[in-house]
């Protein structure tokens, strides 16, 4: 029985300034954990993020909606759980920032069940194989050449086989010389994305794709909006290159819509704002259904686990979201492959104390 | 420009315990409040509500993220303020709370303006008759079928001549008997809606259109949950009533995906959760060019002048929401119908000395 809830709120400052096309300069971001205690005094940890801005609001659901369908509730009945947090926060929510709040606490729940089991979740969601390929997520649109090139070769000494650059310059062609040079630098068969964060309209990004494809890209990532489904679908059909998205689709019907308009072509969902491991899952046999691959978005210490169980996974993101210093045993990346850990949960283990020091009031 | 913002929270009780198939009881409701003053000391009011849930992040993003799009800008250029709140938001947003804050700041922006313009919105709007038609929206599923005809018969000695009720008891049976009940007491031409608030699956929805054709409904609303597109136009095709749907999409583009897939026949956005005027006037516009008429759910006296300023408007909502004991001058209905008032910008007065009782802390 659940007995205690605690939620905290801190803003993580970015080991280098971030640049993309949507978000402008990123200095921090917000971390919001979630950690639930059982009536044994077993300890589940959650927790989810926000670019910028949003997250005193996601604290406050949990704290304020998702407690009352914790506490005194069983542990063990996670479905259960998140049905009533759902439905708590359907009207007004369906996606949003309550889907944010939902997924710490389902990351919780999860990591509690496995510590419980003395299993890692990897394992307790059927185990495929621990070790996951990877990709080092440069977030460096306004990064000169020169940087970019030594960005990608400190990817590469630390292990990294796989990297995504972001584009949407103002200028196509200042996008097709920066791939262009990065694809010359890392070589020809090297596996190279590319993300425009939806800065692109739909003719624009066919526009783009077309002045990318010599260069060949492992995938495009959200060209335009992810709301517009039918744009999407016309951006998959005419570009040739595969279109990935999701880290803004935040339910398993808008993957479910995207994937039946044609209009993604690569599922990734962010465990940490798609609900948790339980939607996260469903999205995984969702795009297996569709024969297509899964990748992921975000929160890679987290992500690993569900990837690691499924057969149709392919590059997990990894960010340089600067919460590696508060973790006692971080992620290694080794021949361009990470291992999900063989602690019970997910184990990843904070370090509170130290955290303290960034707590928003 | 803009110079002060202040939010408030308050929990409104209900006259009456109202029950619906899938909000369970309700016993109050949160109201959200937005004040935001210019350098001129005119002030405009904005407000948004939820059900049961959800209402502390809701003030809280307005409060700590949204306030940071207001102080300093130009009250007037409101679809710029709109778009910058937007994209604050959109990470983890993209509908959710995020548009019902988004929602009480641009109500309270259009009421600025229209206060400064000495203007109702509705005649700023374009206006096109402030008279509009009006529905009682019962929310009445645990009401016994005697209880139910009390109840119409208040709702016609207060100037309705058109009437809602919710369906979707755990028996087909028990709906169709209360609603041939309502059905034979109305009278045969008189306009009677049913509401099933996603409670059906797709089969079960178009089972009860059928079990339910003999009795002439203008419109089934939500028969299941808006997120299935697929399914929904399955029941738009299949089961021969209008199907009305919007309380929960939270996006021009959910409407957009929605008319597109034939998902749904009326939409009926809630300008306290769709964006605001800017956005259900978008909404509007996609109406109109579908071919569509429109009719709306929550705050009527704030929807008003959105429909008074429009040709294809239909019956609008009229909640019973209690939140006219806290108004200067409530709307009066009047032959079935009411008006929009002439007062400048919407020109809802709230009693805030009173409401102050209810505040949330």
């Amino acid at each position: 029985m659940i007995e205690r809830v605690r939620t905290d709120l801190y803003r993580i400052p970015l080991p280098t300034r971030l640049t993309d096309s949507t978000h402008g300069a990123m200095m921090d971001f917000e971390l919001i954990t979630v950690r639930i205690e059982d009536s044994d005094g077993a300890t589940g940890l959650g927790y989810t993020y926000t670019v910028n801005h949003g997250g005193a609001a996601v604290a406050t659901m949990v704290d304020k909606d998702l407690r009352g369908c914790l506490l005194g509730a069983d542990a063990e009945q996670i479905e259960k759980i998140w049905q009533s947090m759902w439905w708590r926060l359907h009207y007004a929510g369906r996606g949003g920032h309550a889907t944010s709040a939902i997924s710490a606490v389902d990351i919780a729940l999860w990591d509690l069940k496995g510590i419980r089991a003395r299993t890692p979740l990897w394992k307790l969601f059927g185990g495929y194989d621990p070790v996951v390929p990877v990709y080092a997520g440069g977030i460096d649109l306004e990064l000169p050449v020169a940087d970019l090139k030594t960005q990608a070769d400190r990817f590469l000494a630390g292990g990294f086989r796989a990297i995504k650059m972001k584009v949407g310059r103002p200028d196509l062609k200042e996008d097709v010389d920066r791939v262009s040079a990065l694809r010359e630098h890392l070589g020809d068969s090297f596996p190279l994305m590319v993300d425009a964060n939806m800065k692109w309209t739909v003719d624009g990004a066919i526009r783009a794709a077309r002045a990318l494809a010599p260069f060949d890209l492992h995938w495009i990532e959200e060209p335009t909006i992810p709301d517009d489904l039918v744009g999407n679908a016309r951006i998959v059909r005419e570009s040739g290159h595969t279109i990935a998205g999701g880290e803004n689709l935040h339910t398993l019907y808008d993957f479910h819509n995207a994937v039946r308009a044609g209009s993604l072509t690569l599922p990734e969902p962010d465990v940490s704002n798609i609900g948790g491991y339980t939607t996260f899952r469903k999205v995984a046999a969702l795009a297996e259904a569709n024969n297509m691959l899964l990748t992921s978005h975000g929160v890679h210490d987290l992500t690993v686990h569900a990837l690691a169980s499924v057969p149709h996974r392919t590059y997990m993101e990894a960010h340089g979201f600067g919460l590696h210093a508060y973790m006692a045993e971080p992620m290694a990346v080794t021949d361009g492959c990470v291992s999900a850990p063989d602690r019970p949960g997910h184990g990843v283990v904070l370090d509170f104390e130290r955290l303290g020091r960034l707590a928003v009031g």
